[in-house]
């Protein structure tokens, strides 16, 4: 997978793909990047890049040339057709299912809107996608676009190692995750369940099961609605009830 | 404001605070911030910071020590009481009004988990809050707590200049934003909608306000049924519909 983000911040993102998996990932060579500065295209003189809003109203808004001009470029030298995504408020919700959908793309381009917004012909003739990471103002979208690229690029078979490996992910099954411990077994005078040190791997595994239920029953009901239950979990998840 | 983050991959995170906003409401002292790097407070002679899963499993668990000794050496040297925000898939979701009650607070500390997870004990005894930002599987709490962390310091007084200024931002009104145009009014064939040059100001208030209404009726119906509409907004709706 190829991934280009059109910022003009890029020195925002470079340490977000400089560490942890990301990184990673780029050593394995499973994805290449590039940071294209919006400010290199612009055919004003002064390197300007956004101008007032026609109509009037607070904020500058970024102009249609150097973003259609930053795409152009990037398509004419790729024989992939890219997904372009718009990363802005009013965009379609992003979720895991997404997510999943991107992970299968060769070619991902990310437009990072910033301050007040850009011109409406962006949205309406450049690109593919309009993503939204949530119901909150940003001022930019250089950390929605690397929300993105971070919980798509983990997706690309081979990235994750088995420490980091997630097939029980939030999100991914469904449930919530059910609490992790590690040692101590007692810290500050609080204990690990003793369950979880009994050896006994059937019950840990109905206890992981249980505790997963009943954290997404109590924090999240929305998701429990969203799926089938099996017999053994609406078994459980009646005794949580009670 | 003082802003703590606790994290094991700082350098993922520092080009976000020296830039933009983020740089801008520092340099004008209106918060301060200091990014804590996790494996500092580790009593492990190998300066791990995570071991196995009781109970076995894939992935490594963040022990608590490193964590609770962090947090405590940080409020030992302030005055206030903190909110101990944790970062992760199962919190609260993140939403705009959960940004305005943080930009209240004098003092977050952040705390990231990264690969599978952290020891439950964190949950349980150290912090006040948990918060995801959306439902979406992360390798670490870092991008979530940048994502929050940006959203709240835009909202602290005299942050945003007028050119950033954002009364109008999606969500801060509860509809999502009108679009926004700006020279050439021609760009590629691609025309500005003649009301934005009318120069007649009443009417381009009234067109931004029925494009807002209609992008959030085609595009959020579940913003608009979460608030009363004034009659003229009705209207407006009603004419949408047809």
């Amino acid at each position: 997978m190829h991934i280009d983000v059109l910022t003009l911040f890029p020195e925002m993102i470079t340490g977000v793909f400089n560490s942890s998996i990301l990184k990673k990932a780029h050593e394995k060579e499973r994805y290449s990047y590039n940071l294209v500065n919006i400010r290199d295209y612009t055919e004003n003189k002064h390197k300007k890049v956004d101008d007032y809003p026609y109509g009037g109203g607070a904020g500058m808004v970024l102009t249609p040339q150097p973003v259609f001009d930053a795409v152009d470029a990037i398509t004419q030298k790729n024989a992939t057709v890219p997904r372009v995504i718009l990363m802005c408020p009013q965009g379609e919700t992003f979720t895991q299912k997404k997510a999943e959908e991107l992970a299968k793309e060769e070619h991902l381009i990310f437009i990072c809107g910033h301050y007040e917004g850009f011109d409406e012909r962006i949205r309406d003739h450049l690109i593919t996608d309009e993503i939204s990471i949530g119901d909150y103002v940003l001022t930019g979208g250089e950390l929605g676009a690397m929300v993105v690229v971070d919980s798509v690029v983990r997706l690309i078979p081979d990235v994750l190692g088995n420490e980091e490996s997630a097939p029980k992910d939030s999100f991914s099954t469904g449930f919530l995750e059910h609490p992790h411990y590690t040692r101590p077994a007692e810290f500050r005078g609080f204990k690990v369940p003793d369950v979880l040190l009994s050896g006994d791997h059937a019950r840990i595994e109905a206890w992981r099961k249980k505790e997963s239920l009943r954290r997404t029953y109590e924090r999240r009901k929305d998701l429990l609605e969203m799926q089938t239950l099996s017999d053994e979990e609406l078994k459980l998840l009646n005794e949580i009830k009670e």
